[in-house]
């Protein structure tokens, strides 16, 4: 581990940028300055001018999104600025370019007001296809991105939905490892902040269709306060009430261990080391534990494989079960440019998860979810957005 | 010319986007992404975390800047909005690449209020070595711009000072081909916008050193009201009242006509065709026209010449004598970059004047300027205006 933290510092100091801008034209003489530049570049402009759609015709537009961060939560080290934030910001969107061919622009936000934030976003939305928010800390997260619903591009905090659709996808496959029903499944979710909000709708199916979407058995969200449940009075506010009202139904309290207790699923998405042998051997049997802080993680993989869990997974590439958002954004992103969505709603979600899941036939206990860096699954993850896109009547082609 | 803009446009429908972004490294296996992101990448953020500073270290800040327009003065086609200005930013971005290596991103703002506008630039800064701003109209642009001076990486509105600095590159040689004296020279300038402001500033060495700056002889600025001349009432305000009291020591009152009679300059970055023959051949013997506006300049070369005029030069690259901005951004932004110059200021303007004309030895009426894609122009640019940088204590490294 040290290794890789030292390798990859002095890769960072050598390439000083993972990604650079590259022009797609010649510039070699007058004529090729004209057509370019000026003055030929008048033409696509008062184009554009008469019918602003036409900047998907004309511009990189139609395949660029910007990389939003304040530098609030990034990866598990917290409120580290938004200086910090850029080596992440441009690793992800390396993998954007690399696995769906899209243009990423990682943009660090100096400030951590909502308000600023959402401003900024819709100011520069004529450039991008999309926005994706990245490693914003809850609860303003939540605010920034449902007052941007509306901004006529779609605007994704990856950090919640990317996770919350690998997530499933991950829960999935393990079932069927495992020999168990979704709506059988008793969850415990450590983390009530981006991640764990996200993965506790989707899981629940809030909003959607309970036709294309299986609600999981139960739910209990737990923070460092312990199990949220309805009538909690300490460290809540408004998006926990939401959760304390549709999650811990036997209104468990105490600590992460009592919730632990019986178990079929643990998904961290919290802090690390919170988890010890006890409580996972306190679950019930075939345990799944999903333990997902970056990078390291609220248990270590060898630990709960020793503890008695079936099916451990991390957020990390360097273990297996990697079950880390890469198997979710670029598809997203890809189909909804595709697609020229105008939001990513809650079935593009469910239909990317389900085909996630579905292009490994055949999952393990050591192997869950499909290579995330397959490019086949980006294919086949924007083909599912586009179609629920079309179905659900946010595709503008 | 229509078949230009008839191939343009359609050239820009090709290619959707004249500039996309490239990975700087592989991303093959799980090695690479423990490398370039999770868990590896942890380490560059928390040294950032640390020392902001070295966010020039780990990332691509050190060689990236931003350009942003609101679309409120887009080449010479006026406020044609946000989108629309978006493949004139493109094309720069190709041309900052091209010519001098710099990552540049087109940012095209929504918002036209100066206020909304420092705020986003402001906030945006981590990610980004410099700031260009674009085809931002005046007196908006002042605004902007002066109240960005401290924000500790440079920002610059190439529009104003760009264009001053290849102006005067161009009449320091024009001077050179009809021998006459920068300091005897009566110029007329036409527009009292982003460009005619800050031309007329740098050719009277404002705020200059006058032992490394020759101010020149008379400068008559005209707007659309006719020549701004002190105690003029008509549409004014405080720039052009600065204006008033600095230039036109003659208060020749009127039209453009009246001003250009006996000139031995016209400088055009106004608008097309509002010079006829008649202007040019009152003018003074060996006269220079510079007729800048874009795409169609303030008169056609060939009706300059027929005029009478000794050397004509335009915006463009299909005519010869192509006074653009081109031969000036690629060099100082690389400047101010390598420099780590927190600002961008005079000495520095001059210098980057000086080494264009410098880099034409032997000019001559067909040809006072160098070839606008010759690297060497931004090389030797580049390091007068970290010497310029270093001499004024602005750069950083």
């Amino acid at each position: 581990m040290e290794k890789i933290y030292q390798q990859s510092l002095a890769l960072h100091a050598k390439v000083k940028g993972k990604i650079e801008i590259k022009t797609k034209l010649p510039l070699r003489n007058r004529k090729d300055l004209s057509l370019a530049y000026t003055p030929g570049v008048a033409q696509p402009s008062i184009e554009i001018s008469k019918d602003t759609k036409k900047v998907y015709d004309y511009t990189w537009k139609s395949n660029t999104i910007a990389i939003i961060s304040d530098g609030s939560a990034v990866l598990g080290l917290g409120n580290i600025g938004a200086e910090a934030s850029l080596p992440v910001l441009e690793g992800k969107s390396m993998l954007f370019k690399a696995l769906a061919n899209i243009n990423c622009i990682p943009i660090a936000l100096k400030t951590q007001d909502p308000k600023e934030i959402i401003q900024i976003i819709k100011n520069i939305s004529p450039t991008f296809g999309a926005i994706c928010l990245e490693d914003i800390s809850a609860p303003r997260c939540f605010e920034v991105e449902n007052n941007l619903q509306d901004l006529g591009i779609p605007v994704m905090h990856d950090d919640q939905h990317g996770t919350a659709v690998v997530i499933l996808a991950a829960l999935i496959n393990s079932c069927k490892v495992v020999e168990k029903k979704l709506n059988d499944l008793r969850i415990v979710i450590s983390g009530a902040g981006a991640a764990g909000t996200a993965i506790t709708k989707l899981l629940l199916c809030t909003g959607l269709d309970k036709n294309i979407c299986i609600p999981v058995g139960e739910i209990i969200v737990c923070d460092k306060a312990g199990p949220i449940y309805e009538g909690r009075k300490e460290d809540m506010n408004p998006f926990k009430v939401w959760m304390s009202q549709h999650t811990n139904p036997r209104k468990v309290r105490g600590t992460l261990a009592n919730a632990m207790k019986n178990a079929d699923v643990f998904i961290g998405v919290s802090a690390p080391n919170l988890v010890d042998e006890a409580m996972i051997k306190s679950m019930a049997k075939k345990a799944i534990v999903f333990a997902m802080a970056n990078p390291v993680p609220e248990i270590m993989p060898d630990k709960a494989k020793m503890a008695g869990a079936t099916i451990v997974g991390t957020g990390r590439s360097d273990f297996p079960n990697q079950i880390n958002n890469i198997l979710g954004f670029p598809g997203l992103f890809r189909g909804v440019l595709d697609a020229r969505a105008t939001q990513i709603n809650g079935q593009m979600k469910i239909a990317a998860a389900h085909t996630i899941a579905s292009c490994l036939p055949k999952p393990t206990k050591e192997k869950i979810l499909p290579f995330p860096l397959d490019k086949k699954v980006v294919k086949k993850v924007a083909a599912a957005v586009i179609k629920a896109a079309r179905e659900t009547g946010v595709a503008k082609v």
